[in-house]
């Protein structure tokens, strides 16, 4: 089921648990409903379980090359600094920027946006904002928001919060995705940097800074150049504007899109078997927010690299002589995306050094 | 924007903003966002802001006639009812049918679903029953479960309430929605039955019945035959099975999902300008749970028939003159569906006799 795995910030090292999200519960969710999922599927459903968005033909439409590409997404508890600031317009526009990227790396361009607002009550105000935030996004992707949905929920939500979510369908061409390379031993990962934590690790974002170093949304923080507000509300990169060119182009031979579960788990789903990431973690600098976690968390690797991004929003494999057309071809990057790590043989999975 | 009005037991009389729900904030929502919504929206999208689904040709595959379809909803506080009684399956099965028949009365046929869960503490096992009960909906009207999230909020849900939301895409045909005959005055108006609630009205409903009457789900009513938690839990009926080989039929003018506003907020969303609907409440018998909610809350006419779908899952505007010939094209239904009103010359709306 594409996305399911993809929660709030896992982590399976205990930490993330201490801020209230139980990655094994999480898994073991997976397990249970993955057989009742797939066996929904028709013959029209391309793709595998787990990957970053759903793939099916068009039933009526099945000679042209078109395929649809549907995500589904949450902000996680990234709402609640919205809530703290008093504005949701970001939040809006992270939902939507977050199903864009899920969307790029399987090969889709968006299409069309469907939103979800709920609360214990309805402000009209926050709402319109949230929604505003959305459309400007799916505005500066060519989305077409085309269904909404606005709940009010007593007695489900805790007053003063919202929640969002968004489904977001896309097209990607058939004939593409069959022409794409397999990733192989040898294979070099670029990371597409970052601009914060996107939407994900906010439940342990929000642990550390608040309760742990007792900062709030309006401290300045020095080495974060801004107030802890305005850093966390930083709204989440969407890559289709540098990497669209790519995403036709067989060299490249996988995307990962680094949410919930960091390189370590976003990396792995598009590692075929046989194939073994290493990371070399002093390839990049991590902005100053991964390193103030860190600091705070004293947050052992492993667990700052599954829960947080730690820089890299997205990464991209392909082969080494590949290498420089493919950077080459990417557009609106002011500076060359760093390799951070190989492709190597062995079972699948994601090496930290 | 689809079904962005479409909200929980709607209600513009007070009552229903006694149990928590402000219909008329949600108006003033609706208004202050529609612009941004409508400006994103590119040449492909088709029809109109405040459908039941939005409407979209698909770039790549204009040459078919296959156009997509897609909507958004939740259960609304229907998920507090399975909260209370343990069991996640049927509101998860009531999800899936709301988005179909939402696709329905837009023509369309289920494709695929996208589901999003969401709770402060993850429970694998509700998660599973959830899922399990999408599934099965799904199966049953050959729609793919293909995209899900769920995410572990805490901080923002009240703890042991999840809450439920789904998206549906599905194709119509535009040749069809081209050559419906358009409602117009002396046209009937045929109600298709509900078996209760469906998803909408429950803040009311568990504001009467509990609050009010002292209720509990365990509570066994002679009036309903059964338990409340049994009552209230019915999984809303789908009608594509029914009404499905009547969606190419130009013949039928139009056709209404009541939901949230019920027969007044919803029939006059399929009404032309100059085509008024007036409702012979006296042509067919509301289940008993309608009429031990009006006589628990001393409910006025207007506002029951706003809050709650009194009866009346589905309505159908067809000609006199081929009545008939719509009804007997009707499969599956044991009793002939009663003609409830008819649409004469007037403003937009819709009056209760």
């Amino acid at each position: 089921l594409a996305a399911r795995g993809k929660r709030n910030g896992p982590d399976r090292d205990g930490t993330y648990r201490r801020s209230g999200v139980d990655i094994d519960a999480g898994h073991e969710a997976v397990r249970l409903m993955k057989d009742a999922v797939r066996s929904t599927w028709g013959e029209h459903v391309l793709g595998q379980y787990g990957g970053f968005a759903g793939l099916s033909r068009i039933p009526g439409a099945e000679s042209s090359d078109t395929v649809l590409a549907v995500t589904i997404d949450s902000v996680g508890t990234k709402v609640k600094i919205g809530s703290m600031c008093g504005r949701f317009d970001t939040v809006g526009a992270d939902l939507v920027n977050h199903c864009v990227n899920d969307l790029l790396v399987q090969r889709a361009r968006p299409l069309l946006f469907a939103d979800y607002y709920a609360s214990a009550a309805l402000n009209p105000a926050s709402v319109a904002q949230a929604v505003g935030g959305m459309a400007e996004a799916c505005r500066k992707v060519g989305c077409s928001l085309v269904a909404g949905e606005t709940a009010e929920m007593p007695g489900v939500y805790l007053d003063g919060e919202i929640d969002l979510a968004g489904c977001m369908i896309g097209t990607a061409r058939e004939s593409v995705l069959a022409a794409v390379e397999p990733v192989e031993p040898g294979d070099v990962i670029v990371g597409i940097p970052s601009n914060g934590l996107h939407t994900n690790g906010f439940s342990l974002a929000r642990h550390l800074f608040f309760d742990v170093a007792g900062m709030t949304v309006e401290s300045s923080v020095p080495e974060l150049g801004t107030t802890l507000g305005e850093e966390l509300l930083r709204i989440h990169r969407e890559y289709l504007t540098v990497l669209g060119p790519l995403i036709d182009d067989p060299r490249v031979h996988a995307l990962a899109h680094i949410t919930g579960g960091g390189l370590i788990d976003n990396l792995v789903r598009v590692l075929p078997g046989g194939c073994r990431a290493s990371i070399d973690t002093s390839a990049w600098q991590p902005p100053p927010v991964f390193k103030l976690l860190v600091k705070i968390g004293d947050l052992a690797s492993t667990e700052a690299y599954r829960v947080l991004n730690m820089g890299i929003g997205l990464a991209l494999v392909c082969s080494p002589s590949q290498l420089e057309s493919v950077l080459s071809a990417l557009s609106e990057l002011s500076q060359r995306p760093p390799v951070i790590g190989a492709i190597g043989a062995g079972d699948p999975g994601v090496d930290l050094a």
